[in-house]
């Protein structure tokens, strides 16, 4: 077929649609009346030998000429081009690992070049979102062997880039999400590089969360590091706190999370081959899964525990990592702040060992850290603890962590919200319940991500003894707009601390 | 909450997204801020009492200004809004039925509330693409039950509009589709009518063929009839051909119906549904269902077909439908022409008993009209089609073709194609196979429907001889451009039709 007059130059219309990659062409244009293109079709959009395939929406109105074109951002940043480049459009020849996707649908076993070629497929842009809600659902309820679970595993880190170290051991952490704070990936890295091991830990930020561990970073220094300038401070410092966006490990993944929060289910299987890929893809040796349990939690029972740490464990072989699955406390926040910078707070409280600080922050980021010692053989078993608390209640922890922000950028301290106000008891009792699901959406509607001084410090933990005034929260906000309106949604849910009133 | 605040001011930038409804918002706007909108937030819409939920693309151009939003043309429709109407925004209420989607997709069976509050929330567009493919993905692969099936059609019924006709008998007829051509409804809705029955049929444009009845219909009248409109032709002449796009029967079905196609799946439980809640909604209580089956066709065994059948009449007794289920020829297309125009002209020469009429077209709708005679006891038991025949024959429904589009409009005849090119056979044989999907295809890279002259003429039916230089089809175009692309996409499948070539 004939691509040659096929061209269109772009305009910049600056539509985010989020991932979903999207051209706009104007209904006249002679490109979608010699190839048929209608709205939805998928094109094939190529520039400088680079393709993306975008759902076509036909534009009737002048902000488009019937010679141009334009793309959402994401698909604008994907394909690299800028306002006046010439690209080239053609139909998508059909993907025929959809195939293997309905054949799923239907219940069948998933061959491990099948579950490639659909990887393949996602990452390429390939498949819509009804396309990649189909393969996510058709792959849950258990319907993954564990055959099917590694294919997966490895067609996701072969499909994205992947770091390779000189360094004999590797760590790294991961902690399954669910409850908020639990902020301890920053205390965790500087305790274990400071022991001496190579930590290169990449994080996300929040999607539907109030701070994902990328953000608090954030507010404390630059998390957006080249592939050369991460390689750069673990060579110097032997840990990094970077943000995994911008190092194209595991893509896959990437794309099918955004799904999956959609419809709000994790799958057991996804949920191993997301982790595991990405920690696969950055080169990591041994890895520490922190697993929360509790009936908030991702994971509400022992059994579904202990499942899931055989997968793990089966997977991780299967890539070549070492993974050691740790169960933690999951029926509470842990730490006072949520949301970024109220997180980074915390987190300084403890490096600074000031007279407030969260105990039982401090505490589980000792147990993680403390278990990676002995993981990574920097101390005997049962003997870690003892080390990784040393090494943070002697200083030597917090210069580690100012050491590695100065060579990711420098270190700064985080911003403070102007706006705050005290949600307090009114009635005495025992705090015997914590709505960790409604706490995160007011720190949300705080503003927090995106204003990272927003959010809401935590002070009703379980077992606390409150009396009529007494404050169970504390709302921060940039603009007094947004503390009216998360405060107004707080009003509207009187139970997310709920207290046992009886005598 | 507050929303008193939250309004901004409609443009039109006319972006046409199919059914998907999105609202676009500047980066800038307040609204956004104030709300804590994000890129596929979902926001709710309203207008003077009307409300449609948009998911959020956010703008960081000046194709908007701040205080401004737009909305994507199904939404720009759904709301019945113009130029600087003035919207209110606020956010969208957890969606409570989500909660039975994912009971279903842990494979749980559901009960006829839950299944009606999903359908509701659907049809109140709180549903995405994401949510709408996984309940499509979790109910196929026969995982919906009979009494789901009846609670799915029941709920599809009662979440649109429904038609009430004071006649004791109303006749209806649906075919499943999956073959060129099979445009019998013309024909068929002429002879039942001009027999005295009451056949008011409604029918769907193409969503992926290169012609639905509706629009085959509209090269020769008009289609979009109002319900008062069509209530006058049913009145007057005992049929219509309308369009059932601008009726609001069965809208649930609509949107998941554009689901399915995308995944290219049609799922037996919900295919039940979707056409028997759009039988009951306009009021049939007769309804005979034409299944090809075929090698090549939507349902390829007599096993399949048996089930279908008995699901089929189940169903129908359930919402008051006596059903009768045909099972016809499912080996190659009905008629020469497809694409709009090209298939009129086959009815028309039926009609007119020109003498290259299509034979097949002709006895297939005759076997469907004679049956329905007999449903509507027009007929005993095995004279339907002698009848029918007569009436066809006679010239009397041809009379009453033309009397239904006078009362829709008025008659004309549908267009001709500029451009032609005869495909034909390089060897010498006998035609054994038909490949109905690319036929489909080549018709509509042609130009097949949204040019209603384009499409193919097809001349190799099945078991016809074939010499070399005889032509097998012949593309029909508007524009030169689309007829070569159309050919050149046909040179790459030289076996749409495949010969014997033994001697």
């Amino acid at each position: 077929m004939n691509h040659k007059s096929n061209k269109l130059q772009l305009v910049k219309l600056g539509i985010d649609t989020q991932h979903e990659f999207i051209i706009y062409m104007h209904a006249d244009c002679f490109v979608c009346k010699s190839e048929g293109f209608e709205t939805q079709a998928q094109v094939l959009v190529s520039f400088n030998n680079h393709s993306i395939v975008a759902a076509l929406n036909v534009v009737h109105s002048n902000i488009l000429k019937s010679h141009e074109a334009s793309l959402s951002e994401s698909a604008w940043k994907a394909l690299g081009v800028k306002e006046g480049d010439i690209v080239n459009l053609s139909h998508l020849a059909p993907v025929t690992s959809l195939t293997y996707v309905r054949s799923k649908i239907h219940g069948n076993p998933l061959k491990p070049e099948e579950i490639h070629e659909i990887i393949t497929d996602i990452v390429a842009g390939k498949y819509s979102n009804i396309h990649l809600s189909s393969f996510v659902t058709a792959s849950a309820r258990n319907n993954l062997s564990i055959d099917e679970i590694i294919s997966l595993t490895k067609s996701m880190i072969e499909t994205g880039k992947q770091l390779h170290w000189d360094y004999p051991v590797v760590m790294d952490k991961h902690s399954v999400g669910g409850i908020p704070g639990n902020r301890t990936t920053p205390i965790v890295v500087a305790i274990v590089a400071a022991a001496g091991l190579v930590i290169p830990k990449t994080s996300s930020r929040a999607i539907t969360s109030p701070a994902g561990t990328a953000d608090t970073v954030e507010t404390m220094t630059t998390v957006e590091l080249t592939m050369s300038k991460m390689r750069e401070v673990v060579a110097k410092e032997g840990g990094c706190m970077a943000w995994g966006g911008t190092l194209d490990i595991s893509p896959a993944d990437d794309i099918i999370i955004g799904v999956e929060r959609a419809l709000d289910i994790d799958p057991g299987g996804q949920m191993i081959a997301s982790v595991l890929s990405k920690k696969a893809a950055v080169g990591a040796t041994h890895v520490l899964i922190d697993i929360p349990v509790g009936p908030t939690a991702k994971i509400r029972s022992n059994q579904e525990f202990l499942k899931l740490k055989e997968y793990f464990a089966l997977v991780g072989k299967a890539v070549g990592i070492h993974v050691l699955v740790l169960k933690t406390d999951g029926n509470q926040p842990v730490g006072k702040g949520i949301g970024p910078a109220l997180e980074a707070k915390d987190i300084l409280a403890i490096f600074n060992n000031e007279k407030d600080f969260s105990i039982d922050l401090k505490n589980k980021s000792i147990e993680l850290a403390g278990t990676i010692l002995e993981l990574g053989h920097k101390a005997s078993l049962g003997k870690g603890e003892a080390l990784a608390r040393k090494i943070l209640e002697s200083g030597a922890a917090f210069k580690k962590f100012l050491a590695i922000c100065e060579a990711q950028g420098g270190f700064h301290l985080p911003p403070t919200a102007k706006y705050t106000h005290d949600v307090v008891a009114t009635q005495s009792g025992i705090v015997t319940e914590i709505d960790n699901r409604n706490l995160a959406k007011i720190a949300k509607l705080a503003g927090a991500p995106h204003d990272p001084a927003a959010g809401i410090e935590f002070f009703a933990r379980l077992g606390t003894h409150v009396t009529p005034g007494q404050p169970l929260y504390r709302i921060h906000a940039i603009a007094k707009g947004e503390l009216e309106y998360s405060l107004a949604y707080a009003k509207t849910i009187p139970h997310v601390v709920k207290l046992d009133t009886k005598e």
